[in-house]
């Protein structure tokens, strides 16, 4: 792999599962973002079922095959796709099939260990089948579990963005009864300073983040729940005592309404729904979900393998189109990555 | 009172807290609404102070005091105020007083006692200010619990609507701890009932209610959470062996982007924010706040007191002129309300 000061951080692009809609929306993405993006990509996908999908997106760039990451050239014409030695099945659109699901995992983990190895800076993955997955034999139900196993990273964030709605969870794939013990001033105080750092390295100075109460009203004072006295305050002034400009607990059923009309810049949620409900009914096609706290940028469109849909040529490539502008944005802005 | 098979139902208005923007709202809206009522009402509050409100809305009907509920005349000219023998202290907008505390209990408690006796069939309450009811000696701390405790009624479910969305919720003010334990089989059950007996009212002869998971994916078939398999599901079951249109468990965070799109017409929400965070969202400010389940109707405006705008003339009354129209025509489809 060539390096130099000047070289530009490069981002890995996931194929996903290959009978899901990830494949499509990809070629759909390459094709109406080549001429724009600021950065090279490397795709850990197959080449022969991505350009299959050439079908959908006469345009997109043309394909070759890295054999290896060392042989990257970030000055070569087209888009490399590295296979990482795994062979998918015949493409089967909308089938559940553990190959699938192991080429997927491969194809994240490929790209995780060149991240740690600074030969890629960033990464957006299509969607995967946790079913498929697991069926394959890989033991984490999807993205998020997975990378946090492979970087060793214990905490990290679910997080929603679109151009009004920007949304770090301080958990995700919980059952309400667990999520609401999760409320923990120490996962809050995480959560906002992994929001912070984000907000920053987009470009907010100094971003207004409010941070959500758990229970109704935010609890009124204690009258119903006791998180918001005994747990968010705490890590709200903690976090203010840091230099960060912080509100809350903020009453959750107005907090994100303010947010959308611009009174705040990030949300912290206590949970996945408390998140997710206000942005997927405001933020539709151009939302994108990040993960925070990894020690690369990782983005992703925000909705799944759509098993329904694959292989009609309908799948909508706006969230994937907006998960790669927005992980190249943000992966620019890194000091390590500014040339 | 005059009685007689084809007068038409009659509709309390309560005040509310005086120092509070109720007063405020409710002259607004009966100049907005003046012409096109459907039905004679009857305001429960003090005359001088809905008079004083005229200074903002100088088309208000004439009032005039009411003495007793029996000398009701549908056909007098003006709006009667009953005052149920309550004098409220000297208006001072945005402070927190026992005796307006009082006076809203009184109000709400009044009107109450006439819908239990058959002297009006339904009502509209401008806002309370929980605290100052407390601080009054009245036991309850807000309308629901007092008008659930007036009537003798266990089960009555929080609820909202507008043009787009319609919510019934299964719990409203508890911590989310106790909101998740209270997702039983009966409470849905009896929120999907109480849904689909207000929606034929409404005029729909086969509403489509879809009932919202309580974790997040509705639970991925108990991977995080079992309230879905055992609770929820049995009694979306229950619901459409009886003949109700009920999809569900449904994923939260897609549920009511669905309705919105027009898939549903009501869905049945686990917890208060799961249904409060969507609608404050997008259903600004026609939004209706409904009980459901108490044995006479009743709406009110979907915001509070707003103490820090009280008296200022800066209260939008197009919540409760929508609290009215919706009473009023929920009112009038009542088959024992038809003449």
């Amino acid at each position: 792999m060539k390096t130099s000061t000047s070289v530009k951080p490069v981002l890995a692009l996931t194929l996903g599962d290959t009978n899901g809609i990830g494949p499509e929306i990809l070629a759909k993405a390459m094709e109406r973002l080549a001429s724009t993006l600021p950065c090279p990509v490397i795709v850990f996908g197959s080449l022969s079922i991505l350009e299959s999908m050439r079908q959908f997106a006469p345009k997109m760039p043309a394909l070759y095959k890295l054999e290896s990451l060392d042989a990257f050239d970030p000055e070569r014409d087209g888009v490399p796709v590295y296979e990482a030695g795994c062979i998918p099945p015949p493409l089967r659109p909308g089938t559940l099939d553990a190959q699938a699901g192991k080429c997927a995992a491969t194809w994240i983990e490929a790209a995780t260990k060149a991240a740690l190895a600074g030969q890629i800076q960033g990464m957006v993955t299509c969607p995967v089948n946790k079913e498929g997955m697991l069926l394959s034999g890989c033991p984490h139900p999807g993205h998020t579990p997975m990378l946090a196993a492979l970087t060793g990273v214990s905490e990290c964030h679910m997080s929603l963005f679109s151009d009004q709605m920007r949304i770090v969870h301080i958990t995700a794939h919980l059952s309400m009864a667990d999520a609401v013990k999760a409320v923990t001033l120490d996962r809050v105080l995480c959560a906002i300073n992994a929001g912070y750092a984000t907000m920053r390295r987009l470009g907010f100075d100094a971003p207004r983040i409010a941070v959500a109460g758990l229970n109704p009203h935010a609890g009124e004072a204690g009258a119903f729940g006791l998180e918001e006295v005994e747990e968010i305050a705490p890590a709200v002034e903690a976090a203010c005592e840091q230099g960060i400009r912080c509100a809350g607990p903020v009453a959750p059923d107005t907090v994100f309404q303010r947010m959308y009309a611009g009174e705040y810049d990030l949300v912290v949620a206590m949970y996945h729904d408390q998140g997710h409900i206000p942005f997927k009914l405001v933020g539709r096609d151009e939302g994108v979900h990040a993960t925070l706290g990894l020690p690369f940028i990782r983005t992703s469109p925000d909705h799944g393998t759509a098993f329904d849909i694959a292989g009609k040529g309908e799948a909508q490539a706006g969230s994937m189109c907006a998960a790669v502008e927005l992980a190249a944005q943000w992966m620019l802005q890194y000091p390590e990555n500014k040339t």
